[in-house]
């Protein structure tokens, strides 16, 4: 037996958008460490034989804390099993990937990690929203738009540049905010804005609004958490307007 | 029969990295269109009475334009066939997806999207490079790099902020250009730096490096596209530095 941590992006929940490798390296695990964003088809293509244990994190719900997490995966290490540990989305992608490998490297343990399709993408294609298009936006980022420092938001204007399309994840409570912040650094109240609540799931919905309805529209439909918000600012939108750098400097 | 469009994500190259629905959907096209980036045993999976045909575009490798490609794609839709477009990475990244679903739009067929794993996620997983990290690295971004206006460069110093990773696609040609921007701007010269060329293949080569090494090592090393070039640079990099934005203002 050789100690084994696989880092598996299961995508944004529904089976079928999982990886071939990732549903095969299910199959294989002696131990499944799965949270509250993983859908129950997936932990059915692990072996009867293999453990599962729900490690669910969230806001408030009172379930394990990272610490544990890593405590469950050291244990499982040292006695030499292959751990599946499944992240929502891509484990790169705010999994907190760093701290898991850095366990299962500390005790040379093999360590695999494969892509899973982030939820933003997923969003996306569900929606035919293009994050980039060729000559309008030439850059994709994701961010969950909260700041190291928790008394102050981050400079969203920093992210929502003419050419850039920017998903926020999990980012309705600052609805508000981000709209008053990039209206107030010369960001056009017109440019396009959708809320793509509960991505990949049954009760997926898509609120369309532009950036000085952003909160507003939230609020009158009720958009609540999971929800991915993109903003979109085309290269046209910029052009004849005070760009956001200009009014910035000005 | 019905027209229908599916345009798939066939993530970095390797099979195992498409999606279930990805595998399931190309066992069910009439035509199959694809790229020099489509890996032959992605192509195994398609009926053997489909349609293969290549639209294979690249820098001057003398392939279909895209404009050629809109009319492969209105002829089998106006014949009521199934056409999947596969596009390596996920579709709506870099894949000009807008013109080829303006298309089935118009058509009146039906459109389907099926998510990929984008190339800088698999990379990222393959080199245990994390994208986000906590309090670290807060946004992510994709781009190429590229500007709108051929003969002037889009200002990095944008993109490259404290907290955020970039993922540069086929960057190669601008590394010193871009190594010297944003060290102009301010972006401190030791923040870590990684070329992942051929990324997903059997011969993909990591090279790491730093900003202020960035295109002398990518020189040396003979790294060539298709390559992704990582630039992250966490706050901690940042603090106690004047910030790009400061510099800027300055």
């Amino acid at each position: 037996m050789s100690a084994k941590l696989s880092l598996i992006g299961c995508g944004p929940g529904a089976a079928d958008l999982l990886t071939i490798r990732a549903s095969r390296r299910i199959g294989e695990a002696d131990l499944v460490l799965f949270d509250r964003l993983v859908e129950p088809d997936v932990l059915e293509l692990a072996s009867p034989l293999a453990e599962k244990r729900y490690v669910g994190k969230g806001c408030g719900d009172g379930g394990r804390q990272q610490a544990d997490i890593n405590c469950i995966l050291k244990e499982a290490l040292r006695d030499g099993r292959h751990v599946v540990r499944l992240k929502s989305g891509d484990p790169m992608v705010f999994g907190r990937a760093a701290e898991e490998v850095a366990i299962a490297v500390e005790l040379e343990a093999e360590i695999e990690i494969v892509p899973g399709v982030t939820a933003a993408l997923a969003a996306a294609a569900e929606n035919a929203i293009t994050v980039t298009e060729r000559m309008e936006l030439q850059s994709f980022v994701v961010t969950t738009g909260k700041s190291a420092d928790p008394n102050k938001d981050p400079d969203w204007s920093n992210l929502v540049k003419p050419g850039v399309c920017v998903a926020f994840y999990m980012s309705v409570a600052q609805a508000w905010r981000i709209q008053t912040a990039l209206m107030a650094k010369g960001v056009p109240g017109h440019i396009a804005t959708d809320w793509i609540e509960n991505s990949g799931r049954p009760n997926a919905r898509r609120v369309t609004s532009r950036l000085d309805r952003l909160a507003l529209d939230a609020r009158k439909q009720g958009v609540s958490n999971p929800a991915i918000l993109f903003i979109r600012y085309p290269l046209s939108a910029a052009a004849g307007q005070l760009s956001a750098q200009q009014a910035e400097q000005a």
